[in-house]
């Protein structure tokens, strides 16, 4: 099958590639290395140094003798995006090619209202680039479990029948996300559903939950191929985050009381849930929606599991929440179709924990702790990056 | 009360402004004049000649000794949004400043990206000179009763009570617009919802029907104060499109079946909507939604209405439907929240068109018969607009 992965320079979007590859298919990626860019504008770096595209295209052709196409260039450009999708005439279109960290779009107004634009725009050239070459090609648009918020009911895979004075319907399960960027991906998600019913186009919207863990079968195969890292308070994710911490002989920082609850994956189950959703395509004119987690927990039962596993000290320390966000409130996620389609969990476990204990091991001389800690606060309309370094 | 009007120019934002002026509030205005501009683009005009906004207030102050206040400039531009509400210090911003037209944003992928663009940044500027320069601003946010689609169960106002699994919660009612366009406003209220959770903001957001009628009781009493009256294919809305054709002997025209159900105002009754929402703020913190409608027609009813009306003689015909709409559907709508604050509505009835028909009659050498007809094809990525021209 050919599969365009958009955003293939990416913490998943270049795993994913990969993954694509070693299984058949025929794989190109695109970016723009925005992602890259965030970095420089922060002054972080991914914990695990990783090559440039070039090398990583250049690399994977030296281990599996196969090749991925690169196609450099910004998903707003429309022009750009409608001669790619021409040039490489896609199956499938995977699409990470998004802005897609929650503190970063809650910076100030022109972060939030570059995260919103940059999203539903090149989201939408690439829908539009659809409908004109090929409405038979399948998107794999990768959305977020924190679209769905917390509400006291359970979360179903984005359709729910309602029951409502006494007449029925399936209806779009409602959105109540946390942050402008999760916020964006509600937008698309609303645009591809119309998408599918004007156009007939095919799509599968993935609710993926909070994703941790460092590499795949194929990053593993050449330090060339190793995926980006980070820890950091603006695009680190949580069980990374206090892995860095529980070395680095930090407190493991919960934000308010923990309780919150989320959906977490791991890397190898993300990689492995868009080939399943690109060999099973959906049907013309079907807006389908799968929740790409595989348990739940609360983050301080990540931070108790990330303590307890660590060989040496580690202490848990409470900050104040800088988010709005329930604590202790109900969830309770269906997430069966991935599984039904073949994906074989891998849940969170000792080996895991250990093996990211190594990683960060090996790299931890490159951590920058002052990078650790939240900067971004969401009742705040602006929010000074890194004061830290002001203060040291 | 100081009430800032933004789209203050426009069809409605203009009567409002007279409104609230007319009821003893401070009132000031800002436009971009893209809607006059869109005009030009389309190569159609107002039925009713329009006096340019500076002309407006003048004449508003020789009427009625009182002065509305003008800013000129984009929503877009954050900069000057953050300056006007700096300036005015409204207590109320009424935002009608967004891009209308369904079928202005099907045009093709540029018109879609101009009006999701548009509305959805120009709205968060909005948010953010809010919360920035006073958090107690109440934000009078119009929407469109098109947000909800046509479920299969009655349409409640933005929120509603589920049952699911056994458990409860109050949850947004599911949105499943049928444009860009009204796309656009479903991702203004996800965005405005989260302001309130994040920010504080008290905000209404205004889910209104088809807006009917010509002219409000300020409108009237000066040929300077009249508002426009669109009745092209573009920008025109069903009643006042079918209240020309009657006018000019040119068959009534139904898209479809005529079967699909809407939900209709009366231009007086928007404007003192208005009025009710913006004197009865929400509370610090609340996002609450009014469906801004009197009654409900299918599109053949309003066509037989104004046919039976029309002292001449009127036929009905059926095109093929350039949307992609239900048709036969369910539709039953709760519209009680602003009659309880005091709304009085005026229902559509034989004094209403037969003004109507004067207002026409009036300006029926202005009327550019190929205007009328629709040029925008749903399941088209690009529509040639007037046709029509070229074939003439």
């Amino acid at each position: 099958m050919q599969i365009l992965v958009l955003g293939g320079d990416g913490y998943l979007g270049w795993p994913t590639a990969l993954h694509l590859s070693a299984a058949g298919h025929e794989v190109a990626v695109s970016d723009n290395f925005a992602r890259r860019g965030y970095d420089e504008e922060l002054g972080v770096d991914s914990l695990v140094p990783i090559a440039t595209l070039e090398e990583r295209v250049a690399a994977w052709r030296d281990v599996s003798g196969k090749t991925i196409k690169a196609y450099v260039g910004d998903l707003c450009d429309a022009p750009f995006v409608h001669s790619m999708v021409g040039d490489f005439r896609p199956e499938t279109i995977v699409h990470f090619g998004e802005q897609r960290a929650a503190p970063y779009s809650m910076i100030d107004q022109a972060h939030a209202i570059y995260t919103q634009t940059n999203n539903v725009v090149g989201n939408l050239n690439v829908m539009y680039a659809i409908a004109d070459i090929d409405r038979d090609i399948h998107l794999v648009k990768l959305g977020t479990m924190g679209e769905y918020g917390t509400p006291n009911i359970d979360i179903e895979e984005g359709w729910f029948e309602v029951v409502h004075n006494g007449r029925k319907d399936r209806v779009l399960f409602p959105k109540r996300p946390g942050s402008f960027y999760h916020l964006s991906k509600v937008h698309d998600s609303h645009n591809i559903e119309f998408g599918c019913r004007i156009w007939g186009m095919r799509a599968t919207d993935l609710n993926q939950g909070v994703v941790y863990g460092a590499d795949t079968e194929q990053t593993k195969l050449d330090s060339r191929l190793a995926t980006r890292f980070d820890y950091d308070g603006v695009f680190g994710t949580v069980l990374n985050r206090m892995v860095i911490q529980a070395v680095l002989g930090h407190p493991l920082t919960i934000y308010g009381d923990g309780s919150q609850t989320r959906g977490l994956i791991n890397i190898v189950d993300t990689v492995e849930c868009i080939r399943i959703a690109s060999e099973n395509p959906a049907e013309r004119g079907e807006f389908r929606v799968f929740n790409q987690m595989t348990e739940s927990m609360s983050v301080k039962q990540i931070a108790e599991t990330v303590a307890a596993e660590y060989p040496g000290e580690a202490t848990i320390q409470h900050l104040e929440n800088p988010r709005v966000e329930a604590e202790g409130h109900y969830y309770n996620v269906t997430h069966s179709r991935l599984e039904e389609l073949g994906l074989k969990p891998t849940l969170l476990s000792t080996t895991l924990i250990d093996h990211l204990f190594d990683v960060v091991e090996r790299n931890k001389d490159r951590v920058d702790l002052a990078a650790i800690l939240p900067t971004v606060h969401w009742r705040e309309t602006t929010n000074e990056l890194r004061p830290q370094i002001a203060a040291s």
